[in-house]
């Protein structure tokens, strides 16, 4: 591990002991796989134990060769359970004094794994981690904001791939695998990574052209499409692009483990004045709503600058869904996960910080007439931002 | 719904009932879309309430509409949370008494959720409800075994896709960009479904190459690849292909909601003697344990008879992993996820049942001499056994 990693790595670790200890809790236990990777840099099967003050210890539940190459937590052991993570813990005069508290990923966990964790601990207290974690995550640093930036570039291939690829014919899951061809050829990961337990996405996203632009199917308030079948009602389907259709195009995309998130809309064919009309409102609304960001502003402010200006527009009742079914919601953080704390929406009362790096992703899905949508990926600056998402946004395929 | 459907669907209903009389359960919970999707039919955000008697509710959480038209359940109604179904359930008479059981999918619900359940439930005791599900799907009825034969035909054009791109220079993440790509313009739904909370694999499947083909790195304990980053280290890699490499793709494919899990090994040119003779020794013993195959035997017996096999041949150290990393099974079940239960491996006392649908995956993986692996999925039939998987094994690409 390069020196300029390590000392990344052990700030955080710093930073997540300081947390620790405002909230008066006497340890935490790291298992996902995401804040793993996050804080003792590998996403190895493992257990990392923090302790509010002194070394964390990484327990590896396997691969403990690689781990250790992997990582740079001095202290290693290896345990296949929480039974013998106890004992080994409590050998070196660690282990939680009843009714101390530990903090555990209490979001993701299952309730079976956090039930066996309490048989081995028993009278310690649970606290919930998760906030905390995805507090200090929300603020990346410089190689983070590198690493966004490199799963940018590789959206742009696929891009260009598909404007060269939208024709009649062509069936929406036909448009995904050229998408997700053209960026796992470029060393896309292949997979991208949510926190909530019931939220997914075929090949990392969506595609919905005509109609199935201004249907909202399955576990996402967006423009979701409708799937190929029942089991996936959501993401591309089976329809075939037809002359003069909008097809909307939204994709996650992980490399090396970061994840940019962008949609763009695009016409078959060249668009009508109407859409382009629309297409217009949308990016004017888009514009605005980046125009206003900077340190301070909050989540909740952004949603309701951009509901006013749909209001304005006279649309407010297709903006970010169909009335009665509409997010108030406006974008969100990115980074390790898709979907990042916090959706900047109603009640997100956090102030944008230096660092972030969040999304804006205005739509109109206006039943019988078309379906626009924008999002770009925007880093928040000491004194404004930057669009990261440098992608044209030309409604016309060719 | 077709009427056939409707009815095996409440058929399958009316089994789950039985078993939540035979525990003496008040009611199950049922939230996870892959165990939704199996009894209700539809996979959108919805929990459906069974009681051990009288008709099962299903509770929208969204997309209301649309659930109405995917699923059979007649009793519909909307509730955003547990609070708002516990008071619908008191108002239809139909509250759990305190101390009455009612089981959860335990296994895959966070920690987090069970405890929201609990408060808007007080008093309720919890049950363990998977296991129940999982065993009722672990044998296939005659549309499911249709889905899983479709899904085995979508692999196909992937080990086509593959046979014909494979050559020196290419690398392992290209070499997986042409099978997904293959395979989701086929109709792929571009996702498979793991229960286990921490399993995943990037775009379905592994691609492990010369060297990367013996080391198990991640999650799973398999033929794994190395991946491309520290941030999801299994999988493809960057690596290139060289003459003579041998190529290990394991690759699990879902196509409306039902999965194959196929894997074949390749040599870029013309294998060498050794790899042939390595590859024939491995083919030998699949079939061989294929061969013993019908209705009452258990996995822990398959296992058992390939490990023995294996030591026959001398190659036990190298079987199923590298020692000491070596995996204790032999295959696994396979339906609306890629990894079902039972694991076919030590302690799977289990007795095969005419319908189900398996695995048999068996690999060496010998450092510095190449990995070879194989996996085929295999019908329970009423007197043996059917492979499924009738695509070629010959080492060699061209």
């Amino acid at each position: 591990m390069l020196a300029e990693t390590r000392k990344r790595l052990q700030q955080r670790m710093a930073q997540l002991q300081h947390s620790l200890g405002e909230h008066g809790w006497r340890a935490a236990l790291i298992m996902q796989p995401r804040d793993l990777f996050y804080y003792a840099g590998t996403a190895q099967p493992a257990n990392l134990w923090v302790p509010v003050e002194g070394e964390p210890i990484l327990f590896s539940r396997r691969a403990h060769e690689l781990i250790r190459k992997e990582t740079w937590i001095r202290q290693q052991e290896q345990a296949s359970g929480f039974t013998q993570m106890a004992a080994i813990l409590k050998e070196r005069g660690m282990l939680p004094a009843a009714a101390d508290a530990v903090a555990l990923e209490l979001d993701v966990l299952p309730y079976q794994l956090v039930e066996s964790f309490k048989r081995a601990f028993p009278g310690t207290r649970l606290a919930s981690l998760s906030s905390v974690i995805l507090k200090q995550r929300f603020v990346k640093d410089e190689w983070e904001i590198r690493q966004i930036r490199q799963a940018v570039e590789l959206w742009r291939r696929g891009h260009h791939a598909v404007k060269d690829a939208l024709s009649p014919g062509v069936r929406e899951h036909q448009v995904a695998a050229v998408w997700e061809s053209a960026v796992r050829s470029g060393g896309g990961d292949g997979i991208v990574w949510f926190r909530r337990w019931d939220a997914c996405l075929p090949g990392g996203g969506i595609v919905a052209s005509g109609e199935n632009g201004w249907v909202v199917s399955g576990h996402a308030m967006t423009v979701t499409g409708v799937g190929q079948s029942q089991a996936l009602p959501w993401g591309a389907s089976e329809r075939q692009l037809e002359q003069g259709d909008l097809v909307v195009l939204d994709f996650g995309l992980c490399r090396q483990g970061y994840h940019c998130d962008i949609a763009r809309t695009y016409c078959v064919g060249k668009a009508s004045e109407d859409r382009q009309d629309l297409w217009k409102r949308l990016l004017s609304l888009h514009m605005e709503v980046i125009s206003r960001i900077k340190p301070g502003i909050t989540g909740h402010e952004l949603y309701l600058f951009a509901d006013e200006l749909a209001a304005r527009q006279g649309l407010r009742e297709y903006f970010m869904g169909v009335a009665p079914e509409r997010g108030n919601y406006i974008g969100h953080s990115i980074g390790l996960e898709l979907d990042e704390w916090p959706v900047l929406g109603a009640g997100a009362h956090e102030p944008l910080l230096p660092g972030a790096v969040i999304t804006i992703e205005p739509k109109f899905m206006i039943p019988g007439r078309g379906a626009v949508m924008i999002e770009d990926d925007i880093l928040v600056t000491d004194t404004g931002c930057e669009v990261i998402s440098t992608i044209d946004r030309e409604l016309d395929a060719r």
